[in-house]
């Protein structure tokens, strides 16, 4: 039952890796709403990945790029024109990665050469693929940009550690370019605070099923999952939302506003 | 262009006054996206506005209801569901009225009778229909409550007196009943926090129009209009947001995020 | 070892009830600080309480005023001027009560006329303090006003129903009222948002201790407790925090800032 | 009318350059109160800079130290804590620099070099002094840390570019951070977001008399001070806000709860 949200519409889906991909599920949901994408992920991220498969089966292309790279960022735009026959109208940032989270760093212990790397491909990222959008003027007008994030940009969790930052950052990027980009071409630049998700990436932060289960007890729908995140993702990038700008937006089944719940109380009280 | 996003849900809107009203417009765009819904107003409003003009231009009724009242509110649901043939799954709150602000009082010199007037009508109405709407077993499973508030919840505002607390009230019944009717029914319950709107209602507040001038300078995209508000509703009834619940929404063009722009730099440089 | 920081400074402190409240706690704190006050309370809190004790042990004398009654605030602030022989420099609301939760009323089946009953007592109590002290011109420049709030504001809990729309309220008075007596009188208006503390009236809440228990857990510092509390008013009062006004300042050991902690980690482990 | 609310205490105070600097009034303030602290800044800052005199003011000794440098953050610590005589009680961070911002780039045209300088220098610095204690076991119990920020990490000011995101960053810090040291040493970390402030360095940001003024009538108390700033760090390091941490405290004379104000209604009005 599509509603062709995203007929005519043409975008740039980064960070697809497998089907648990919040990116993977974000492609299939916009083919099925009338979209066209090209898929990106870092060449060694689509070594690992089925990313190919995904793309065969939305009748598209995978154009590699890293993430951190201008270069890279402006190839990939330019290509992805080409192929989809005009400029772009969504974008999907979809990309985290923590060199000390992967080594098993404490945050008493972090290595800032790492940090800084975690920054950079997580967080600086964005900026970078806004910047290079701008600059090939490469984005239609009402175009729309989002950036997946977390809570942990807000509230702290001890084995996050320099994501937090990121995330933190990654938003704040979303209000400074979207106030930007609206005036230049009236897109909107917005993250959505997505519930823990069972991707291959949250997967590898150690604790996950704890922090997992913690907030599906602490939400009162429970926690979202990745294809009810592509369905948002796919609101956001259509018509019906071209006012939404500069937004860090929960999508977390009410846990964010939630103090406790009666299901943790009796949990407790045990 | 309609998405029939809406096809087969059933709904109440509440405080359609006329045509400038958010509550019209959204009645015209649930019906263009094939919900059905039936329309009330307070029965003064309807002898002032042209509600039934609407009524006639969606093939609905209007059933009169004074939303501080719990019997004119069961009434209104129990005639919905027999006039839409069952279930309820979406609700629109668009009602606010300050007695201190129509009678130009000071907010060092509020009238408090007329205060609680306003909490009642403004917010508490709120409350009493979603608990009118439970103890009915009204609402069908995943159904959508929305509220409309604004940024004078969380910012001061020297002409919007009273209404600031109404709408704070407002939007904490919004976190406080969505943690309660997720658990009963999975129904999402969220505040719209709207741009200045000209409205009927938002013109009768003193100095509307600069903060309205204000407002527009200071969001990135412009004032979020009417017609936008009611697209947005939209989706919030949709089944794309399924998983978002206890928000305060912000739909203002980016206003909320925004520390200045260069648009007032220039105005305040001359 | 007290630090004057209130020396010469002449206030009144609402809602002391028995040794365990925060106000009798703020009360010993600020004459320990040097500072001059009235004690007020309800005339039945009076009757139930030790405030008698109090006023004693502080050299002060108690002024019975119930905090809904604009004519009981007029006599109260008058007498205190004579009392403390000038204008006032700082105000304590900590003032709270819901008939709803004292009868064990759900969320889902309020009554309304004691949901405004709570409004009335917990939230627009401290408006009419504030447009009492104006209206007589009570304040002295640069005084401070502090509320009591509660996260519950900001969050869902199930058992604490109608007193989070109070305390909404009450935080969102504190900003607007904040904004009109900065610009009258450069009086600031702050509330104190407080970890659940172990009060007579706090432990009349429903499922008391498991909250107590989360937040502690759930705090890094572990909760803020009545003492604690006190001495954080005790700056607020002070000139040394004179340009900070209209926030909710979280005083809760960073519960407000937490996502998860390791013993709650731990503890869901098991 | 000092209140000694400092006595006994010890700390490093960063980032003082000239009698403007928040740090250098700071300093005389921490040193009204009774603490005893070293100063530091970076080379090229002292060579600028007049710290050595206020260093001879406040009967202490100047550490060069590059806050970037995990080497030198450790040489000052060390050096510290034998100079005073004991572990550290209060850090104050007030460290902010952005290449991007001194050469005059846009947002849309950032050097990414720099803009990883200015996260650098402006926010993972003080990661790496809270992890320099922590490695050290230079903090006492119950010690306060601070870091200066500015509301830009929550809304967009078109002139200050990538150090809105190191603000974003060095909030976050102080929430991670924060709920570390709380459980280690009960040490608690805040950054105050401080009005702007006419600095050496404030004053080097295009646009920034107009921010300035901006703020000042949308602030109902006006931009708090410098002076108002080093008081409101005076409390943060001292004993009477000990459950405070994880916060971001504003201390803007109202202005971040502000929608408008009436100062601003008459001037658009003209």
């Amino acid at each position: 039952m599509a509603n062709n949200l995203l007929k005519g519409k043409r975008g740039i889906i980064f960070g697809a890796l497998d089907e648990n991909s919040i990116a993977w599920k974000t492609a299939l949901k916009v083919k099925e709403e009338g979209g066209s994408f090209t898929l990106t992920n870092a060449p060694i991220a689509m070594r690992m990945g089925k990313i190919n498969e995904l793309a065969k089966a939305c009748d598209t292309e995978v154009i590699s790029a890293d993430a951190t790279s201008e270069e890279d960022l402006k190839n990939l735009f330019v290509k992805s024109m080409e192929l989809l026959g005009g400029k772009i109208d969504f974008v999907l940032h979809s990309i985290g990665m923590s060199p000390n989270i992967r080594k098993g760093k404490e945050y008493g212990d972090m290595n800032y050469d790492w940090y800084l790397k975690t920054i950079d491909i997580s967080a600086l990222s964005f900026h970078k693929i806004l910047q290079t959008a701008e600059k090939l003027d490469a984005m239609n007008e009402w175009g729309s940009i989002v950036g997946l994030s977390y809570i942990a940009a807000q509230r702290s969790y001890p084995d996050y550690t320099d994501m937090a930052q990121a995330k933190a950052m990654l938003e704040s990027i979303a209000r400074s370019y979207g106030a930007r980009f609206a005036k230049l071409k009236k897109v909107r630049v917005n993250t959505i605070s997505q519930s823990p998700t069972k991707t291959t990436a949250g997967a590898g932060i150690s604790g996950f099923d704890v922090f997992f289960d913690f907030a599906n007890m602490m939400s009162p729908l429970g926690n979202a999952t990745a294809e009810d995140c592509a369905a948002y993702i796919a609101v956001l990038f259509s018509d019906f939302t071209r006012m939404v700008t500069m937004q860090n937006l929960m999508h977390d089944g009410g846990f964010s506003s939630t103090g406790i719940t009666q299901e943790m109380v009796d949990r407790l009280s045990k």
